[in-house]
């Protein structure tokens, strides 16, 4: 694994530490494994955070992009190897606990126990619901890891073949994840700049990252993504497939699209979407749509389907694909080749058949012990989102539900990231485990880094909203804290407790453009010194002391 | 009324109408009305909108901010001035359909009949719900609205003293309406901005706009913004009568309060906001709050009562108060002194407190023909925003429901415009009628010209947003002519039916430059031409197309 030499002497990363905030690792008990995790400084206190920015932001650790990061998997991938059956999903139904599984069951903590002990002042937070699937209220245990992973409710996507990876679970008992789209296209986009975008994404929040290139390149922009990516990097091989082909859809075939899974297995890719449930029956139940088909898989295999006359390929052999998958522990994505392109399409007969189909290859998977992540929508109607968990529990057995948005209108393009972070939010909420972002370019062009950034924060936040509402143990603490610094004018930690600290200082400043005494300035520059309203409480409560205090002896 | 000479010669004001689209004004049948609209051109038809800019898009009109707009209501109000209690509640207590009831109807209409019989093919509608609120089907009739008004189950603000603003109506069977707070603070921006801001708030879709003004010049401000915004104009007269007693709340009184809302009723405020049901006993019931009293009135207040030791004097003198807006025909919107203002302090006792009493002032209202809206929430998670609305539906008798947000999240500083619209197009789903928008600079600082606008369209976005999910009968056809548009790579078409065309043209051309052949080019730069699959989807409809034609001897 070396990668070629085609990246630019001069790299755009950004390798500062978030503001106020230290990289942590927390030790496991099991296995010899340190966790990353990120701490942020507080007046008097810190509070500890999931950490997605890998390596990038400790200033401790030396980063060649020429040489690939860290492949901290290296040896508990090394110790396993001479098993058979060892992928996660294998290990788990075993009763084993991976590396992989301790790893995550530490990183979803968050330190939940030492950081209720810290703020137990703080602890007041609603119990939210999720729509009958109960958080679990305590630590997460590797034990509880590994039951969730060997009932299929959970994923942990980790190709052998991609060590640099910090391992991450997907399922909807946990935090709520966001991947981030990234990749080149023929129009526009070079190499350098879709690695910078990488590393950009998960430094602002990105859980994985998709490497979606459809360009030059594109094998070699993948492997200077993936051994650059300390998170997990998934791809829809028939992008690179239909490349091979000149475009030609119809030139496809099994054995083009099984290379190109091989060649991108042995790089390292950890999750892949395949849309082996369109079916050539599913294709006339578009037709009467106002956007047709609207994912490039599934409009480049329905057409496949037509012109042969012939099944989907990836439907008859999916059985050849999961023993694929099994021997590089990938996993599989199932995806939504039939999602809704517009608002008048969603929920249709297309959509749910093909949903249908979907249980039936997870259960197929399953039986091979590969993990599987069902993909949805795509453009529903806030009203209509609801339907679409509830289906995919039923068809795919509780396996995790991983849409794109959905988009909640069809008139915002340019601010589709938040018309579709309102979708996001509502279908988190309602047990969806990971969220596709949607950049304000979307429907318009190639999203740049800013678009990137934009994208992950929207997501983030749809997330973090998701969370509290069902549930999460932890979640609310984080708000609590802001809030209290808030309430107390201690402005550095405000920022430093937002999802985007450069931001909120920059727009704080805007106005007040002094930067010397950000802790000790009662207002800001929206009511000014006499018109806030905390300002006033605070007042108001220290004479109530004062009262109490004159009252005392009586 | 004069705009005293505080303008500057030149002003940032922009007229351009919107990219493809006119003004056109539908005639009444009762009355002799002009309602203005928007019309969308597109390739071979035409879409009408609902239009809030008042007549600063129509080149036909001049406009000099110096003198005012047209003052379109002037001799409606005349014609009424001689009768006694000619409230729009009164009037339609007494079976009266008004000029404005009349416009309000042709306005919220957007011409249906014409646009569904023009746009048949297109008519694929889901049917939204919207808790126990249905949706009219058909057309909005003036007896509809008149009835509405009647039932206090929706406002149409329209102080006599404010004839230039364009009618509007407030209430959860009609358009979800917005709302963008504007004016200075002590602190930063100047008379001439908060003009400007105004005139640019209408422009990208606020349906009132509210002049918070702490600073200088707050009459003049005002006076200024009155005479040239086309919508409704609300304020907070208890700022002005602070910075009359120089920010001592214990030295305000019910007479200093009174004397401001009279200056602010005869200058032409449409609506008010009057804390009147945070009562003394309540305060108490904030003291283990994690952020106190967060409403800038309702720490004010909450400050006087403690040091006087009296009921709020609001509550006390409410019926003096309604008589002042009984006679200017001023809405007022009960404000919710206790809302929360972070996640751990929603829906709370003290909250839910002050809205049973707001019930109370409702009804005192009404018994004196006056119309009122109910002020709500702040900071809500998701999962307990619904019982907001059932609880304010309880208590208020159906009285519409004006929101702030609710925010969902407090760690997103610097993205509040996007955490709030998450809750906003929620809040709206289950029966908000008027959204209060949040900018980007939330909690940070006082919002500039573009914070404005971002905040606009962001809420614009979740009025929409909540609109389709809750059923309204005609919303649903721009999404569909959109993304129609977006099929048959008409990209003139779908810039200009988006919320904000110039972004979404500016998004487009980013990456392909050459603005020569917008309607040609059949993908973007996202996907590349090989790689669209709308694209691939037509070519396989037109290869369908063909082999029935082939088929056909058959």
């Amino acid at each position: 694994m070396t990668i070629p030499n085609i990246l630019g002497p001069k790299s755009g990363i950004t390798r500062d530490p978030f503001p106020g905030s230290r990289k942590i690792y927390v030790k496991g008990n099991l296995h010899k494994i340190n966790v990353a995790m990120r701490e942020i400084d507080l007046e008097g206190d810190r509070l500890t955070v999931y950490d997605t920015s890998g390596p990038y932001t400790d200033p401790e650790r030396t980063v060649d992009i020429h040489q690939g990061i860290d492949r901290l998997r290296s040896p508990w991938i090394r110790e396993r190897n001479n098993n058979e059956n060892n992928t996660q999903l294998a290990l788990a139904r075993k009763g084993i606990i991976s590396p992989e599984m301790e790893y995550v069951a530490i990183r979803e903590n968050q330190q939940l126990q030492l950081m209720r002990e810290r703020f137990r002042s703080l602890a007041r937070f609603h119990k939210g619901n999720s729509f009958g699937i109960p958080m679990p209220e305590g630590e997460i245990t590797p034990e509880f890891v590994r039951q969730e992973i060997a009932g299929g409710r959970a994923m942990i996507p980790a190709n052998k073949n991609h060590p640099e990876s910090e391992p991450m679970i997907i399922g909807p008992k946990f935090l709520v994840k966001i991947n981030a789209n990234i990749g080149n296209s023929a129009v526009t986009s070079c190499l350098e700049e879709e690695v910078e975008k990488a590393v950009w994404a998960c430094r602002w929040g990105a859980d994985t990252i998709m490497d979606l290139s459809t360009g030059k390149r594109i094998h070699d922009t993948r492997e200077a993504i993936l051994r650059n990516s300390p998170v997990p990097v998934g791809t829809v091989p028939l992008y690179q497939a239909l490349e091979k082909v000149k475009g030609k859809a119809e030139d496809l075939s099994w054995q083009v699209v099984k290379e190109t899974i091989l060649e991108q297995a042995e790089q390292g890719v950890d999750y892949m979407t395949v849309h082996a449930g369109l079916l050539i029956d599913h294709v006339p139940l578009t037709d009467n749509r106002l956007t047709g088909i609207v994912s490039r898989g599934g409009s480049v295999l329905a057409k496949w389907c037509k012109a042969h006359q012939e099944e989907n390929f990836l439907y008859t052999h999916f059985e050849d694909l999961c023993d694929i998958a099994a021997q590089y522990d990938i996993g599989l994505s199932l995806g939504d080749g039939l999602r809704p392109g517009c608002q008048a399409d969603a929920n249709d007969q297309a959509q749910f058949a093909e949903l249908a189909v979907l249980g039936e290859l997870t259960q197929k998977a399953w039986s091979k012990d590969i993990q599987v992540i069902i993909e949805g929508p795509g453009h529903v109607p806030l009203h209509l989102i609801q339907e679409n968990v509830a289906l995919q529990r039923k068809h795919c057995f509780d396996a995790p539900f991983y849409t794109l948005g959905p988009i909640t209108t069809d008139i915002t393009p340019g601010y589709d990231h938040i018309s579709s972070a309102i979708g996001a939010a509502n279908i988190g909420w309602y047990g969806a485990s990971m969220l596709c972002y949607v950049t304000p370019k979307e429907h318009l062009g190639l999203p740049s880094k800013k678009d990137v950034k934009d994208g992950v924060i929207a997501y983030k936040l749809a997330a973090h909203v998701a969370d509290l509402a069902k549930g999460h143990p932890v979640a609310q603490l984080r708000d609590n804290l802001l809030s209290k610094a808030r309430f107390e004018f201690r402005w550095k930690d405000q920022f430093n407790l937002s999802l985007d600290p450069e931001t909120a200082s920059e727009y704080y400043h805007e106005n007040l453009p002094d930067r010397s005494d950000d802790k000790e300035k009662p207002y800001c520059s929206m009511c000014g010194p006499d018109f806030c309203s905390m300002k006033a409480t605070s007042e108001m409560r220290s004479q109530k002391i004062k009262d109490s205090e004159e009252e005392a002896p009586c």
